[in-house]
């Protein structure tokens, strides 16, 4: 999972957090953004382009963690934001509910998902975005595709540590061929 | 469950319609218009204010039936537009998958839902609703209730068919108090 | 959507249920039968073997329609023995909220779903079987697949009408690769 | 949120869990035991019942901690096992998505649920439950009550932290009047 670093990294330092990270799993949002018609069929999904240290590229959902006495909702809210910019107005869920829940281990093979870093469980939600996306940060780019470019074994190539896997499960989860 | 008539009434003439309705389920969405906050919250629900044929009221949320060859989310479109208005601004939920469905059955007790003139199987949905809500027909008003107001016993006093229970479940379904 | 020849008809003859399914959408229930290891991790999924008149043969989940004053649960129930026989075990979810709708339309790309016999509307489940199946009437057979061949193309091309599609749905929401 | 001491304390000391309890959301699975009929319905919903440290009783649902590296379907069975005792025959859901996703603050009022040792984030699942229950460790009881019961006032009272709007979060998500 590819997240941006913490703007607000609450009350732990980055070593006391990787020490955390070491033996307890933390807790993510995920968050897919989507282009949704006026009867809210889902037309597009978006997908950030970030540089990894090594020098080569992917692209990936907005992921981030969820900060002490942070809802749930204000932490995809947050992440949203910080990756989309401030006037992507984006539509967070009226509940809770996931639609699925992604548990990334630093072993693979236990799930389809892995973290070398930490043993993250994300909660996923698909976040219609209705507003201009700027993306910020570390992500270079952030790129609208149809739902059957979403589908493609092309761009899952281009995704890392499993999050095809919950693209794909966001596709079948709003009707879509996954 | 009470439903205005059908604008479109497709294929079936009233005659036909009782007929088929005493030997199938007949297929319905039903919509909990709800506001929200910005970060998805639910606010307030609103609920339509009808007068029955006997000269009472009662308060209800959008429910009709699904036509043939209608998708279930063109299905919802048209009855929210019926119900609030064309300026309300319904965002459609992007997933097909219904928060419960509630199953009406002419006989009392089977399920907590109940319509004497019909077994209809009703596909529920939370809808968050942005604009400004007219309510058109036979319905005399739309009111919004605050999530306190809407689990209360006096409101679930004034609905009917177990509407009460949906709207409950409904209330649960967004992570409050039901 | 293949089904077998109801054996609990209802109060339609085939000629009024014909001129019903021109005209109304017809509720039905799909099930996916799964078997789940212990911590209720899906390991395989099952899929029937039938026969087509045309002399070919397709692989298909278990589907019917919901008959009148027939609760969603018990329509359920009843296709999956009709299907699996008297001792499959199958356990009926708790919700009543399926993990999606899955719209068949006469015309081809209203959505990944197609019957050309009837607008039919399935709601679907997972359902876990525990005991000895035992196909019965027109289904040849039932085949398990592990989770890996069902998402497989080679299985995909045996199934009809998207019922691959719908296959994919539910290895995506069980939390697998679709 | 009540839980019993862990039995598989990871690789924690009791003051480091403090230390990171008072900055770090945990994660935490939360199960609402229940007895289905052979349709899957509903009939009865498990409560634990436990002694407090000042002396009072309170009921309670299954809960507990997710530790590093374990699965949130492991986690689930661990404490259903240690809880409901090794001949319980839990059916944890095949999907890992769960009906809601509790959030217990430190601080009343942010949402229905509190704790005041940690910041908390449950995500609950509906467990049935088909064998023997013996409570084990500070569980004294282990009560079934009837869905007519559950939904009560009398039993919410006897509940604590907003675990009761939990259970009725949970009824209403089965299909019964929360």
């Amino acid at each position: 999972m590819t997240e941006t670093a913490d703007t607000r990294p609450g009350w732990l330092t980055s070593q006391e957090l990787e020490s955390i990270r070491a033996r307890m799993p933390i807790l993510y949002v995920q968050a897919v953004p989507v282009r949704v018609d006026e009867a809210g069929q889902v037309t597009h999904v978006g997908l950030l382009l970030r540089a990894t240290p090594d020098g080569s590229f992917h692209r990936s959902v907005v992921s981030g963690r969820v900060l002490y006495h942070e809802r749930v909702r204000d932490a995809l809210l947050r992440h949203l934001e910080k990756d989309l910019g401030p006037v992507a107005l984006p539509r967070v869920p009226a509940s809770p509910q996931p639609f699925t829940v992604a548990e990334y281990f630093p072993t693979r093979g236990v799930t389809p998902f892995h973290d070398s870093r930490q043993h993250a469980v994300a909660m996923a939600y698909i976040v219609p975005v209705a507003g201009d996306c700027q993306p910020r940060q570390d992500a270079l780019d952030l790129v609208w595709f149809t739902v059957q470019e979403a589908a493609g074994p092309q761009l899952h190539a281009e995704m890392a540590g499993g999050e095809d896997v919950l693209l794909r499960q966001a596709l079948a989860h709003v009707g879509h061929i996954p």
